[in-house]
């Protein structure tokens, strides 16, 4: 986990948002789980379901950058932590 | 759901090695729903987590994937269902 | 370069679409170069074109997929190359 | 093209990095046209270049990316411009 001087947080709303969203991930995996269950199941249809949790996954991440963004990148220079930011942004953008 | 004259079905094998690995997905969700329950999670440590989500869950794109090609896709032309396979499998590798 | 007992080849009518399609990325990739020439230029607008480009590369790209789906892939089975084929394919789609 | 009242620039070394990059991309464009003229090409051997490229591209992004974030996004709180900052930044990081 990572340690500020100051602890940078997920802001409460974008939390609950994220929270919810995952909440449908996790159902959408668990249907994906029943699926798989069922030997007729055709290779297609299971790889339409991972690429739509996938999608939904990149959508939570979105919301959370877009806070990260505007809580902590845009004011990092204020902050003077510029560089540590900058750091772990490009590394958890990289082959987004 | 896709119908085929014969029916095409993910193998077995395939279907319980992808079952398996959702359900470390599944946990990899709950585990980040947890996180989120925490008021001091920092928004980097999210994206990480959802990023390693999505990368498994890729993982588990190319496990039915591959058992799609060897089973279905090199054999479409035997089978004379070559357009619906190509149409379908360009449709699920777009934007992977 | 790949080599097979029987020579497989990109068709024709691919090949010339693909052509005159890089020769429109070659274009736009001579374009950011100007802009890259201008001092006064923004980050975000060489963003915007390198991203451009990217996804003229991948239409590109998967023009050529399919083709290979139709000629090499579905036949695959009845050439008896069923292996060779899907692991260059799954190397190809990996990432992308 | 963007307008800021007092100009945001790309700084003049990333420029002249990316620009340098760029030549190689073009370079690169050139060896799959001339691949392209040649009626024995094979598909996969076309589809390792065109993603090769990319992954060229993607490379030149993010070396702007990161120049973009250092000198002008941990700033945006300080100029006042975090909204317009937020949204071009989002837009260009879709589907990245």
């Amino acid at each position: 986990m990572h340690q500020h001087a100051c602890p940078l947080r997920l802001d409460a709303g974008t939390r609950e948002n994220a929270r919810l969203r995952l909440l449908t991930v996790k159902g959408h995996v668990e249907g994906i789980l029943r699926m798989l269950e069922d030997d007729t199941i055709y290779c297609v249809d299971v790889l339409k379901q991972t690429k739509a949790v996938a999608g939904a996954l990149n959508k939570v991440g979105d919301l959370v950058l877009r806070s990260h963004l505007k809580d902590h990148v845009v004011t990092a220079s204020e902050r003077g932590d510029s560089d540590r930011i900058i750091e772990e942004l490009m590394e958890v953008l990289k082959y987004r």
